[in-house]
């Protein structure tokens, strides 16, 4: 990826940003963890209902608090959650694993003033990805897990291993296999391995993990990050829902306004956050444990 | 199987029909097709809001329209349906196809009285397979396709090729991979593929197939055929929900009275169904057409 082609990236990326929030959200810059974040305050949060924590996608290369916004504020607002989309740092200036240690210290810091029983996290494409690293970054720190994360077409598997990264190449409005190695070569330091489970969740020990909502497009390339995800949270004994959206293509869920698939898809998404929030949990300590068993 | 294990096996399976039912059921025997059936009036019917058609457990080889009863009433009464368990024939007495013939002959005989658009089908381990088979044999026939179906814990792979096979048998409390192995011999005449679509719809073309909810314990050797199902039908850009309950075994929807895990998958099933039930559909012929993109 030349600094052009990034530089445009960029900026159209960015209009993600500009899409509708919810009338009367207030965002306001603050950091978490030492971290740049913005939070989204939409009108309609519950008081203690809990906190999200977003991760916007853009493969490790594009993208910024203010592009994941718009999903953050519309989950926030169904869900009746304080929100938190975080500006992670990302590459090429910031490689592997920075982005993973600044959600890391994010979610450390929410854990300071919030039970892990409150906390929730969700991410679009590498934010979805991210998340997870998250979650396994956090257990194995021995932190409590969140309540439970969702993740919208999410990126899981750096190592590119899926069969519809060429098999949905015809119908995939957006990428095709190229792209996906090309953020995958700008996210990763040169000689690491992309089967790192940080990197690549999908191939990780998924033992021990919280509560999983993954949305997919029957229409991306990025397909089998989500049913292949499914299967090992499966295998591992994790609670897990997979929704796939047939037709639908990546993140189609930034079109709830005006899609009736997406919309459906983001009520989901709300409706698993508020069902996750709302169980009943073991105290930290022993939450703690179980992450370990 | 020797007689003797067979039969111990339908008299042990037989108790599933004498589980509880909402107060005010009404089961009275009829036939669809040709096919014996009970028809399962619960209570709280809404008048066209659509008709179940419940197909048993058993791997082919054990159970009746009476064991499905409890089943078909529990999700009949949560989503407001007319339903009927069918009693197709069964193995060995009657060998592949016979149940899917009985189960096409049943849908057939529906279709004479409903818009497809208002039946939806269900079934539960063997049944959630001859469900798909149902769906693929009727596709092929030229049918319409009915609104959706939902399959709990479904047999999907006479193949036996998924990992769970073996992955899980030491945490699945009800079979090994030798059982399954054996009802697959019991039901598939001598010689006949085990990969043919109408025993295995994990391997079939399932392009066209309605709305698919999945769902499946963890602790089962059948794991695979629902997660499977799920990646093959995503694949083939069929709009399908896969849920995965973590420690739940083979066919735990039976407990909803007394377990929150099984209560809950009955509601999520129920609203699947009312869902499907009310999207807008195009008229039959055309979705005949659709069916054959």
């Amino acid at each position: 990826m030349d600094q052009k082609s990034l530089a445009e990236l960029r900026t159209f990326y960015a209009s993600f940003g500009q899409m509708p929030v919810p009338e009367g959200t207030r965002v306001t810059e603050t950091t978490l963890g030492g971290v740049p974040a913005l939070d989204v305050a939409v009108p309609s949060v519950a008081n203690d209902a809990g906190v999200l924590l977003y991760l916007h996608g853009g493969g490790y290369v594009i993208g910024a608090a203010s592009t994941g916004v718009p999903l953050t504020a519309a989950l926030a607002a169904r869900a009746g959650l304080r929100a938190l989309s975080l500006d992670y740092r990302i590459a090429p200036e910031h490689l592997f694993p920075a982005a993973v240690d600044d959600a890391l210290a994010a979610y450390r810091a929410l854990l300071d003033d919030n039970d892990p029983a409150r906390v929730v996290l969700a991410g679009d494409s590498a934010g979805g990805g991210l998340a997870l690293a998250t979650l396994l970054a956090a257990r194995d720190a021995g932190l409590p897990l969140p309540a439970g994360v969702v993740a919208f077409s999410g990126w899981f598997d750096l190592s590119l291993s899926g069969a519809s990264l060429t098999g949905k190449e015809s119908v995939d409005p957006v990428f095709d296999a190229a792209d996906i190695q090309e953020y995958a070569n700008e996210y990763l330091p040169e000689g690491a391995d992309p089967s790192n489970p940080l990197a690549s969740p999908l191939l990780g020990d998924l033992r021990g993990l919280p509560p999983l909502l993954l949305q997919v497009g029957s229409y991306e390339v990025l397909l089998d990050d989500s049913t292949g995800l499914a299967a090992r949270a499966a295998a591992a004994d994790v609670e897990v829902s997979l929704e796939v959206y047939p037709g639908s293509p990546h993140v189609f869920q930034h079109h709830h306004a005006t899609e009736p698939a997406a919309a459906r898809a983001m009520d989901s998404a709300a409706a698993f956050l508020v069902r996750v929030l709302g169980q009943d949990r073991r105290p930290a300590d022993q939450t703690t444990r179980s992450a370990h068993v």
